[in-house]
């Protein structure tokens, strides 16, 4: 099959790789419908995160049961699936808690972006859609597997609750999957820190009502301008950076929560301020096992469009032009067709 | 009047000082009922907080009004009244939401281990009794003033619900009476972390139902063993070192939360390992005047006692002597009498 292997930064290729076999009887191997690229998967190709040796890269997925093993009983071949972006039980302890991200036998995969993927633990880890989705549906379920159960998290961590004005740190795919949750979790206020027109747009398209351009202390006074100097009642914070954090908190009202889900690089919490104005930081890893059956539900139904985050579509084949256009941030999101 | 002055570190003397008046208003002048020394006035004491020149100390108090200032309307005089370690107006956005440590009129103020006491804002800080209380309820009633309602912020930032499994990190008289607030709020275990066998009976009179000794990781460690692997639902930091956050953050359960009340000094959160367990931390200063009601309700009623931390009663004139039993951990609290 093919797939795509990062072999150092900078330097995607997709080649030849070897099509993955059941190993474990709770294993299940999918035809993908589509793949895409992360703005975590940046991370290795920028060589911010160390490329030790060529390796399959990619953890968002869907698409078509293609055989399980004997063990498995909740998915069957032709099922339409989705999965989060690392495979989880959905049974021990931490998982019936709600957080599959801490998983006791968690296990992460890379080499989504190919025709083919072993999901391990698959009663565990899939969520089949209740019958074939149409086509034009494949984007928006595919953003389940974690942009957008991710951006969920963020609203969800942060608390957000109906009548809330919330600030959204971050216009990445993330931050407008943020907007989109804090919007469906009726927000009445949404503000969005982005100076791209093109990411602003869909920002309010997906529910935010304001748009602050301005960065570092300098956007924390606008966002403190717009809500009277209280500060928004929820921060959600998708980037991942000391600067994004500190913007982040700075911009939250006294006693209100920050919920992060940017991967930390370089963030020292500012505690004392943390402490004085009892800003409290919560997120992580996304659980989208968690959010799973209720995203379905909502993008089934139509209520939400997070597919539309995806304004690049490529062959697979094409996967090193898709960093490029991320990297460059010519593309808010790309999405590798099969 | 008579007034505890703090010289520098390890310098506590009780000398005249000029009795306070009406300055504003909107201030009432109190004869204080009884005072008391803080953990936290420790920081000064010991010098890791600088001493810049001799100054009042002291920041919790209760007692009798004796004058007000012509624009207050809650309270009169001959009313038995506890405030907050600091004043608020209970007026402004912060305090209508409940975070009144940030009251955009926040004014600190030192010198409560005194005789007397100019309270500003007295409408926004004093709550006062519906009648006069009986002596022996005064201790109770002067924890109200911090270190209760500091336990209790510490539990209701750590979303302790009933029938949780909480740790309690530091066995101070804040930790003390976060035992108490995670047992009022209906814990079904609380794991005290303590090796003084005086603060550990007084843990389990608390509510305590586990007493751990170890610390460090040899503390997390033994909380884990205790909660099958899992860690507590809900932990309370009441120490603020970096040793004591860590601790905390190593002890709650993935997606837990720990609530945090101790002074930070020194501490850096783990940020990744927060991201990854998904563990939050809030809390900070508690906002005293939101609890005040409902915690002077349950001391009323006899339902909690967290007056029983005052291990060492004093005359004010020998202030000196509690500070250094409380420095040398002779006492869990002392209680100056007036």
């Amino acid at each position: 099959m093919r797939g795509a292997i990062i072999h150092a930064p900078y330097d995607i290729r997709v080649e030849e790789r070897p099509d993955p076999t059941i190993v474990e009887p709770t294993d299940a191997i999918l035809r993908l419908s589509a793949a895409c690229i992360c703005g975590s998967d940046l991370w290795p190709y920028r060589g911010i995160n160390e490329v030790r040796r060529p390796g399959p890269i990619g953890h968002e997925y869907c698409g078509i049961v293609d055989e399980v093993g004997p063990a498995v009983v909740s998915v069957k071949p032709g099922d339409f699936v989705v999965g989060g972006f690392f495979a989880c039980d959905n049974d021990c302890p931490n998982c019936r808690a709600g957080f599959h991200n801490a998983c006791q036998n968690f296990q992460s995969y890379d080499g989504c972006q190919a025709e083919r993927l072993r999901v391990p633990m698959a009663d565990g880890t899939l969520v089949a859609t209740p019958e074939q989705p149409p086509a034009e549906l494949i984007p928006s379920l595919l953003t389940l597997s974690d942009v957008m159960a991710t951006g969920w998290h963020a609203a969800t961590m942060a608390n957000v609750q109906p009548g809330m004005t919330v600030a959204v740190v971050g216009d990445g795919a993330v931050g407008l999957c943020g907007v989109l949750a804090a919007h469906q979790k009726g927000a009445a206020r949404i503000i969005a820190m982005s100076r791209h027109a093109r990411r602003q747009e869909l920002a309010r398209e997906f529910g935010a009502t304001d748009i602050v351009e301005e960065r570092d202390q300098a956007g924390v006074d606008a966002i403190r301008a717009l809500t009277d100097g209280v500060g928004a009642d929820a921060v959600l914070e998708c980037v991942g950076t000391g600067a994004s954090m500190i913007q982040a908190i700075g911009s939250c009202r006294a006693g209100g929560m920050v919920g992060f889900v940017g991967a930390p690089h370089g963030v020292e919490l500012p505690i004392r301020e943390m402490f004085t104005r009892n800003v409290g930081v919560r997120g992580g890893m996304a659980p989208v096992r968690a959010y799973l059956p209720q995203l379905m539900d909502l993008v089934l139904r139509g209520v939400i469009q997070p597919g539309k985050v995806f304004d690049h579509l490529l062959p697979l084949e094409q996967a090193a032009d898709g960093y490029a256009a991320m990297d460059e941030r010519r593309a808010i999101k790309v999405l590798l067709t099969l």
